[in-house]
């Protein structure tokens, strides 16, 4: 999918959600683990019920990883059955990655050949030579951790090099001369709404990817205050828990869906007051 | 695996070698491919030929990933077959994962847990509470990166920030307030020789796992001189293409054995110089 597809997508389904599928077993109602594969149960039913007030699923590969073989197969079901059924939504593998140049284009290969997810999150701390093998491929994307929504992001992200930028700031400045906004987004947290409008004046183009919306803390309104763009939004909000625990009863799926509404009647709101 | 008894390995063995299982289908001999499980069976025909001259295996979790469930499948086997065969030999997920805390939480389960193995390699990026959930297993190993051995690493790692130190410093400073040297190892790169002294003033106790000798152009020499300590040696050297990848016929594992025991037979010299 292109940057140009999305935009159009956003303004047809009247929102910029992207729904979080770190499915959790602990976390899952409880009729759900006697199913035969209940993570991709689960998700199944999430996505059937949240596709409409969406754009974008966000599945997080630690959540899959963790069970192994099996969750592997339902990560790969779980793509399939988003590319099969809903094929106009992104897919975003948050994992995360990161290597050293041969390294990285295994990455790029299982993620952007085998799996055919559209985008992958990846780390920037080992430089241009990690990320460049993930650009070759054609309408996939690139989103790069720019200012995570976590306490530790004051660790390392936010301390100020010696010319006077923030690293993450030199993260969004060096970035932009491997690729342009067709083919990069930046992972930018939520918690910090007044971060906003600096990022958009490093990056004024590029579509951010936000998490820490709802349970992480972060203010749907004023993200989008400062970090919405007139002609094309730029914008993909994400929600995990927010949405798919937001009930542990047989009624899970369709409470996840009336909170997926909620936001995307909110979101419909804020893309027309911007002329979207 | 806790320190003392790494210590008394490679003491005993004379050797600080570490293998990386960097498995390439496409690299591997053309009659490995008609086997059931050709990545484990390659895995199983090293780890065989190379046991008696290293102390550690590095599989690169994307040579496996990219495989997708077989790749998992074959991952699995492997760390299944070290830990039954090989007990004494430390095992290193090469992962470079980094997540906000909860999903931190669930990377540390699936591979402390329930994969077993000895030690993660972490991305120090997102700070303090993505690496804490992978501290409270005992004898278990965080490996930080620090400075990679990648021409990237130019791009933030040697960043200078305010105070006068370079991003890579500030990551072993802080790092060290999260865990001390009986936790967490880091990776240091081969190719930036000279920076191994300044490093050991930084981190005189740690363990440092040292890529790119060999293949990327690190000299072993120069990293003993600078980076080994004299009780307990401190150094994981890994090497992966060099070895693994040193013959392509059917007497690949053999080639491998006599790879990694020209290694070991430098390794126990200069252990040997320093009293070790």
């Amino acid at each position: 999918m292109n940057k140009q597809q999305l935009v159009d997508i956003i303004r047809k389904r009247r929102t910029f959600l992207c729904v979080g599928l770190d499915t959790d077993l602990k976390k899952v109602p409880a009729h759900i683990l006697d199913m035969p594969d209940p993570i991709f149960a689960f998700n199944k039913a999430i996505i059937d019920a949240t596709a409409p007030y969406c754009v974008a699923y966000k599945p997080n590969l630690a959540f899959y990883e963790c069970f192994g073989v099996a969750g592997w197969t339902a990560f790969e079901a779980t793509v399939e059955y988003l590319r099969t059924n809903y094929p106009e939504h992104l897919i975003i593998a948050d994992a995360k990655r990161g290597d050293i140049g041969n390294t990285s284009a295994m990455y790029a290969r299982a993620f952007f050949e085998d799996l055919n997810v559209d985008a992958l999150t990846v780390a920037p701390y080992m430089g241009e030579d990690s990320v460049a093998p993930f650009l070759p491929y054609k309408n996939k994307w690139v989103v790069l951790l720019a200012l995570t929504s976590n306490k530790g992001s004051a660790d390392f992200q936010q301390q100020t090099l010696a010319d006077g930028e923030a690293l993450y700031e030199k993260v969004l400045k060096t970035s932009q001369q491997w690729a342009d906004s067709e083919q990069m987004m930046y992972v930018v947290g939520a918690t910090k709404g007044d971060f906003f409008k600096h990022i958009r004046e490093i990056v004024p183009h590029h579509f951010l990817l936000v998490p820490g919306v709802g349970a992480q803390g972060g203010s749907l309104a004023e993200v989008c205050r400062y970090g919405m763009t007139n002609e094309e939004c730029g914008l993909l909000i994400n929600s995990s828990r927010g949405i798919i625990y937001a009930d542990s009863s047989s009624r899970f799926a369709t409470v996840a869906g009336e909170k997926a509404h909620e936001l995307q009647i909110e979101m419909d709101q804020l893309l027309t007051e911007r002329g979207l």
